[in-house]
């Protein structure tokens, strides 16, 4: 018998096949095979990954050294970046040690060194091109190339990412970010060298002209920050809660802080309906039509990556069938 | 060799043992033995549940059908109440076949009949005190009694949570407002009798006055939210995390979005500096006193419970020195 949205536990995690897979043939398209390097903590799950595998994608982006370990054994280690700075020396040799392609990225002479003591072969520098967060000044990433070639590092290029601009909701304003941060990139990349000029995310996909890759990661499921951005991609996640409380002026269902990302803000309620507020195991909410406790409501989260970090499992669903059940195995760090 | 802080991989929860033991302790003597039915919710933890129960509280809360068989699993089922609504048939039958004293709340007509058809025994009836959430009118609260035990249902009394002014910082408006619900839970109780009259929080714990027990669960760790209300509790969890970048103006620390609960707003820096913003897996701060690369920072979460479900352990410290690491082991649903 086929098991059905109905049949699920709840609060749980729906993914709409034909949503995602969409999303994963428009980025395909645009940035076909090695110019779109997937970051996995959007989603955080080697099903998925090796979804976007199938569609001529070798090389992936991860944030923590857990990442990088579960993809590797998960056989999608072909050329894994760690767009992140680590300095643990335990966890950079657990990275060395893998039967992966495995490159980091550095952004100082303390994150060089405990790279290069770790025996790791590969790095970018990280070049900080306007967001206040990791990477080096501009002016620096050339001696710090020369540092790690000195210390035995290959250098494959630079990265850089213009996260103050990709959630700008004025196009015009988000493409010319997009260009003043890849200048600083490319100026970096010109005392470099290598390869490799990493760049972007799912907001300037389709602007970033300068990277030679992208690091696209939300594309996949998507959220409602994201969504008002007006690109063309389609919300493929859904956290699925029951009903369990009805009274005169509201409802509440089993969603809440603990399987939603909240940093930006509230939920929002697809099929109708007014958010009041979460709570920890609860979702208050005024119905646009009646409900009844039992009924079931989909709630789409404001913030993809914080979201799916509470959730061991991601249901794959075709209308209301639930067609696969993926773990999300690379949570934690 | 003892293992120290220094030795932790970051971003990792700590818990000073001595702060932690005070608020225990604190409480402990405020409301002795059944007084106090901690909440398990704040805590994800049995290790934690029994040290609570080392103190003479037997009883405890809990908000999700697996902390309720994580509880009973670890021998501490004397007497779990679910104070939430469960619709699940699947998950109600777990609860019944528990090794446990099991009570739960129902606050309609659908939850009690979905309880009695699981076989459970207990329950309380939970009636809506003036937080916009579950719980049933007061003057529902009777029939509501009557029908359950119709059915089969020993009713053990009545629970109701003041969540609208546990958190108000006003502490006469708080014991006000405090009073006029428990003035509602106390007409519903009149309708429905038994022992029970569960109700509380942390911020209320020295001022309910009418409930039979207090269910607080924030009090063992706290956060920054609740030490506004200048209760006479410690702060006990910090999030430890490595600085994994330094530039001229702010430096990065490698806690984020997936390690703090973010719906109360940016945690804080007890050791002086100025946080600037979290991404998923960054902190970036401006620090009070130059720091380096490798070096490690405290953060106080701004809400305890959204923040423990995100990690795998709670490592016990005194001082530097870690003495325990427990598992995060009720998390999920």
């Amino acid at each position: 018998m086929t098991r059905t949205i109905h049949d699920l536990a709840t609060p749980a995690l729906l993914v709409d096949v034909d949503d995602l897979d969409a999303n994963l043939d428009l980025l395909s398209a645009a940035l076909p095979g090695d110019r779109l390097r997937p970051h996995v903590k959007a989603h955080k799950c080697t099903a998925l990954a090796r979804r976007q595998a199938g569609r001529g994608h070798r090389n992936f982006t991860c944030a923590t050294v857990r990442e990088m370990v579960g993809m590797a054994a998960a056989g999608l280690g072909d050329d894994l970046l760690l767009a992140n700075e680590v300095v643990d020396p335990e966890r950079l040799k657990r990275l060395a040690a893998l039967d992966a392609r495995v490159t980091v990225a550095i952004d100082s002479e303390a994150t060089l060194r405990a790279a290069a003591a770790a025996g790791l072969r590969e790095v970018l520098i990280d070049v900080n091109v306007g967001l206040p967060r990791c990477g080096c000044p501009v002016e620096q990433a050339g001696s710090l190339a020369d540092l790690a070639r000195t210390n035995g590092l290959e250098v494959r290029g630079v990265m850089g990412y213009e996260g103050h601009v990709v959630g700008n909701e004025d196009r015009d304003a988000r493409e010319k970010g997009c260009e003043e941060s890849m200048e600083l990139l490319l100026r970096a990349h010109a005392d470099v060298g290598g390869e490799v000029v990493s760049a972007g995310g799912t907001g300037t996909y389709d602007c970033n002209r300068w990277a030679t890759e992208i690091q696209a990661g939300s594309y996949a499921l998507m959220d409602t920050a994201y969504a008002k951005l007006g690109l063309p991609l389609r919300q493929a996640l859904q956290l699925w809660c029951s009903v369990i409380s009805v009274s005169e002026r509201f409802a509440v269902a089993d969603g809440g802080l603990k399987s939603l990302g909240m940093d930006h803000g509230n939920p929002s309620l697809p099929d109708g309906g007014k958010l009041w507020f979460c709570s920890d195991e609860h979702i208050t909410f005024a119905p646009e039509t009646p409900v009844a406790v039992g009924d079931r409501i989909r709630v789409t989260p404001a913030h993809v990556d914080p979201t799916v970090a509470y959730h061991e499992r991601l249901h794959l669903v075709s209308g209301e069938a639930v067609v696969d059940s993926w773990e999300v195995d690379l949570r934690g760090w």
